[in-house]
């Protein structure tokens, strides 16, 4: 019985990691739809959600099932909540993929960022590609190492963030308002999507060793 | 032994109300300081996110200890779960009322609303303030008459948030680009804010009746 319960434990952190794959992939469209005004490319990111959202229920619907089962003892029962946890986070960078593929599709045919900002919102979407590639192997290898990366990932996109308000409120800036909103919004995806990201491995990385990311890092300083 | 147990779930339940109430009087203030340009104010919505920050904590910690020391069965299970579920939307809604009182900082002493969005912001604000009062009813006294109501003041904050885009985008906004920032972040949050709302009072529905506020909400129509 136990054997079959352990054997379900690890099915959960398969999908968890096929989620980071999907996730990763809705990123990666959803910043070239962006940078080149790719309808199609949106579209694919936006119907392609769905398979996220059920990957999350079935998460929550197996865990739910295991729990009522199998009645875990402390251990477990904490990586049944965190899988539910990270499931969450994960489900919802998927939407801010979703958002940032939304936001391309709006201002079709044009591209919703203005050249001067191509650089930093590419790097901004290779920074959240990066990030939720680590969070994937924190979970598939239990690599504490990498998840302990990712606060300094999310500090780099903090930088970018924060430039690309540089170049928004620059008196230089030429494109007015409703480019504007549009970068505006899709920083915010960016960097809602890092802190999803950064969750899911602080979450693992407690998971594994009992501590927070921040106190091991304080440690090795 | 089970009553005192029983007795820690009426505990959570209380703190978590506790919780809507904080976060609640976050919004108000976090709202007139935006609106006003009031210093003080957003200083003290800021500094005052620790208390619900430290209910959260709290929160997390008994259940984990309830779970563990109690092996609880399936339903007792999921309440648990729920109130995790419910204590980190209300956790979020404090951020969210913080990145209102910090815009509201940002521009201070000028304020980050125009005239002609004063009225829009205000009830923007006195719905989101509606809508955690409601789940704070579901909560305290699991009122499911409440909680399906918040999908329609969810709906009426999307007409709000479409309403400042309109003017925004409108060809006789006259603030620019700095403003327009700030009223775009500023209408994120609120309708993020109602989101969570809305998911702390479907937990609360489901926890109650079995049903999700839609599946009810489509058998009365």
């Amino acid at each position: 019985m136990r054997d079959i319960y352990h054997e379900e434990l690890d099915g959960l952190s398969d999908r968890l990691v096929e989620m980071t794959r999907l996730v990763r992939q809705a990123m990666t469209q959803a910043v070239t739809a962006l940078l080149d005004a790719d309808l199609r490319l949106s579209e694919e990111v936006i119907g392609g959600d769905d398979r996220v959202n059920k990957i999350d229920a079935e998460i929550e619907e197996t865990v739910f099932d295991l729990m009522a089962r199998q009645q875990p003892v402390a251990g477990d029962l904490r990586t049944l909540i965190t899988t539910l946890r990270m499931s969450g986070d994960l489900e919802r960078m998927g939407d801010l993929a979703v958002h940032i593929a939304k936001t391309a599709r709006r201002r079709h045919p044009e591209s919703a960022v203005p050249p001067e900002l191509t650089v930093t919102v590419l790097e901004m979407g290779q920074i959240a590609e990066r990030m939720v590639a680590k969070a994937g192997s924190v979970i598939a290898s239990r690599n504490v190492e990498m998840g302990l990366e990712l606060d300094a990932d999310d500090d780099a996109m903090d930088r970018l963030h924060r430039r690309l308000f540089d170049v928004l409120l620059s008196p230089k800036w030429t494109h007015g308002v409703e480019p504007a909103v549009d970068i505006t919004l899709a920083g915010r995806y960016f960097e809602r999507f890092a802190d999803h990201a950064v969750h899911v491995a602080e979450n693992m990385v407690y998971l594994i060793t009992g501590q927070r990311p921040a106190e091991i890092n304080d440690l090795s300083d």
